[in-house]
């Protein structure tokens, strides 16, 4: 047993579900693109969920990796770092051609409903994200930029919840206009 | 070939599709739940992916005909219908546990990518609902309800994207509150 191999096995798993879905994807699909026996895969996990449960996990460490600098920039202001934000999924997205989605968006909708455990595992991995932005949102108060008398938890939520709307959305259209306008109404007219 | 039974597949299809997810969800399963022996499914549809685009258009014509007594409403205000939406919204996935999401949003998540014929379905019913919240907001702008200086469909667009949202964060997190912050941010600081 590798932590090396489980790895691997996470990491392209990753990629194919966030491509295409998790019912969607063969365990044997993954292990081939992994390039691991077929035979090993219940040598690092005990079934393909408790796999998902450990991918979720991996999607939750890349977004805080990913976006570690943007949130702690003190060179920018808090609201500055929310708009970083929002520079940094266009760019992603842009760069698949506003395919995929975000994973962990993703999981929810497809999975939310058919297992506890992978509903706990996304519940924990979004709390995350809202924790993010309602770090930023008391912030962007303390240093006079949003309102005071805005609920910052309930604010992050309706941030977060807004961005994963227009995640997909752009899947349908195909262009940035549905995270861009998020973005205007988000720093315009709710944290202003 | 009866339209009586075309209609029995789609119906029970829906139905299968929206608890459980489209990929996830295999031909034998939903003939079954119609009640349709397992070899006329091909008189009717093409193949999976005809019958899905079909689905879609039910979901559509479903959501139309589910919403237009509340959008017609003249005994209400603009903004009044637009919370008499989200009241219906919130009590059908109160009646479901929160769990389900919206049928249209759930399938931009998971075909969006991996079907055009889908993703352009899919498009159109989306395009609808931004249609119905658009034309409520001009109408609000009309009475003065709303600021005049909002753009009517871009901020149709936000909503709709803020409403997919809450509708996948309520999967995990099995209650109202995604939904109810919606609401109040929508109307208490967008709308007015």
């Amino acid at each position: 047993m590798s932590e090396d191999t489980k790895h691997r096995i996470i990491e392209a798993g990753a990629e194919l579900v966030h491509r295409q879905g998790f019912n969607n994807t063969g365990l044997k699909d993954i292990l081939k693109a992994a390039g691991v026996p077929k035979g090993s895969f219940y040598f690092y996990f005990d079934n393909k969920e408790a796999f998902g449960i450990e991918m979720v996990h991996y999607f939750r460490d890349r977004f805080r990796a990913g976006t570690a600098s943007i949130i702690n920039d003190k060179a920018l202001t808090p609201l500055e770092r929310i708009t970083g934000l929002f520079a940094h999924f266009k760019a992603y997205y842009e760069m698949h051609g506003y395919t995929r989605g975000c994973p962990i968006g993703n999981l929810a909708q497809e999975m939310g409903d058919l297992s506890a455990p992978f509903r706990a595992a996304l519940h924990e991995a979004l709390d995350g994200m809202v924790d993010v932005f309602e770090g930023l949102i008391v912030q962007a108060q303390e240093a006079g930029e949003s309102p005071k008398d805005l609920d910052a938890r309930e604010a992050a939520t309706f941030v977060v919840e807004a961005c994963h709307g227009a995640f997909i959305r752009m899947k349908v259209v195909k262009n940035a206009e549905p995270l861009n306008i998020c973005h205007k109404f988000i720093i315009e007219i709710l944290l202003k």
